[in-house]
């Protein structure tokens, strides 16, 4: 397992299924649109406008995470913060979540514990309102993160990939190609020797550049800019998590049209902007002359469909992103 | 991994996660209450009531299943059974499901596509108009299986564990005992010479006993007899997955009263009706003199709270049922 810090007291091997669930429950938060919480068979949620939106992601050991990079407590934010973000891209609020989590035996309750209190805080910071209403424990060989998340329209339409129209306005939300540059850092420095992800290494690493690291492991979406580009008109809107450029064909394709980029206004490093994995931020589409809510700025146009998915000046971009089957380096992780 | 049959062609290392989508998604049922099905960030379900019910459930290769007793249609079908049953228990009609599965690369596709058609069955046969609207696919060490079901009121009130109030009638909707029977069978028998799980044994087994092989790997729960159970004014209700007994005692202690079963209401084997896990049927509480309705049937009487949780023929009965962290052994599993 790896866990990097001390921990007192219990694994879960040593305590009943419900006196874990004891002492994880207190520290998640409850959702406003529980009618009916946790502890039953099933939770009722409320849905004022007849309709709810729902969206689930796993994290697993190895591939999405390592012990030696990620506290509980980071885990936890990230677990939350990526379905809330899978929700806010349809314009909703995020309202609820439900936990699914397997952990091997010889895991800590304090893991479990400083897990909760991370997704809490994502809930608070990110969506407030927005809680846990029901969840499962398994024990597992591997540690598992399932989560289910969910979100209310409030009288809106869904914002889906499929609806950019050629003269449109493409514009993010959040900054590009952080979080993979801080996955590179770690995977560059954050390592011994021989390559083995160390802890110490990477909390230093963290330390020198808290931004690139932090939008790795913390990432924080800008979960109230879906409803708001909704309010204001968006005609498509997506998570960016396998990076722009991936990302950008996939709504390019959905809507039938061609994205074109203009490199000037991704940044300083439009290489990481198009490639990068797991930024979580917003891409969304608006009709020419919507005022851009909230944190969108501008990247580039939609243009009528041609040989491209996607441009950056005028040129087509040969789409890569991350895909965990091809990517995922087993014996590494 | 020990996949039992042969499998031709490629596993999940060999294709993307958009080729192996593409095969398993023509699989998978539709849901009626979909108003955005699969394919975007999240889904939109309709909640015609302004409601909706939600339950979560992993099952994990080792403390859930192994290869050499379950298909992988087996695995699929009691994957979407168990979630269903949890949605029924609150007096909810099953919608919707999302599935999250994490699998390792070794796994074929056609174990992704066999996995799907059982799950398919299980919703066309047991709940009608519940489909998959979403799901997420991830590279895994452990075979995981993580659903989140979704269920409509109807406009009825959500049947919960604590309403059960003296003088009601105590009722049981599903076969007690069958599936912890199954899985002795199981155990006992389908096993080599050393205790390690066998494919061909345990398929003998099943042959000789299918309907107690049966109600373990392919459960049949009444779902139907949840909504029904609800219009016919049900006071409390849940699933029983963790033996009578003890989730009688947690419908007990919710509803602050003592259930009374009667012996000879209980069956033949009247211990494995009581201690027997994952027999998935519906304990149930009605008002005195209701018609009881579906297949359920009398197994005792709600009186005032005593010193115990549950008697039977009016001794206490000592309580144990399945707890994933004290039961597993990890290293026969």
């Amino acid at each position: 397992m790896g866990f990097t810090d001390n921990h007192d007291g219990s694994s879960v091997a040593d305590a009943t299924e419900g006196a874990v669930l004891a002492r994880i429950f207190p520290r998640l938060p409850a959702s406003d649109a529980a009618i009916v919480g946790p502890g039953d068979d099933s939770a009722v949620m409320s849905a004022p406008d007849t309709r709810y939106v729902v969206t689930t992601d796993m994290m697993v050991h190895g591939p999405d995470f390592r012990w030696a990079w990620s506290t509980p407590w980071q885990l936890g934010w990230k677990a939350a913060a990526t379905n809330l973000s899978d929700v806010a891209a349809m314009g909703a609020r995020p309202t609820g979540l439900v936990v699914a989590l397997a952990v091997p035996e010889s895991t800590p309750v304090t893991v479990l514990e400083e897990f909760s209190d991370g997704l809490r805080e994502a809930c608070v910071s990110l969506a407030p309102g927005c809680g846990v209403v029901g969840g499962d424990l398994s024990v597992s060989a591997t540690f598992t993160i399932a989560i289910t998340a969910f979100g209310d329209l409030e009288e809106r339409q869904p914002v889906l990939r499929s609806g950019a129209r050629p003269g449109d306005v493409v514009a993010v939300s959040g900054r590009l190609g952080m979080a993979s540059l801080g996955l590179d850092l770690l995977f560059s420095r954050g390592v011994d020797a021989n390559g083995v992800p160390d802890a110490s290494r990477a909390r230093s690493v963290g330390e020198q550049h808290p931004e690139l690291v932090g939008a790795q492991l913390t990432p924080q979406p800008p979960i109230g800019d879906g409803p708001l580009a909704a309010v204001a008109g968006a005609t498509a809107m997506m998570d960016i998590s396998d990076g722009l450029a991936l990302d950008a064909s996939r709504m390019a394709r959905a809507s039938h049209v061609t994205l074109a980029f203009e490199s000037l206004l991704l940044g300083d490093d439009v290489d990481a902007a198009l490639r990068g994995s797991e930024d979580h931020g917003l891409l969304a589409c608006f009709p020419a002359g919507v005022e851009l809510p909230g944190g969108f700025e501008r990247i580039g146009m939609v243009s009528e469909r041609g040989t491209d998915d996607v441009t950056c000046d005028g040129d087509a971009l040969i789409v890569k992103g991350w895909d965990p089957y091809t990517e995922w380096d087993g014996a590494a992780g």
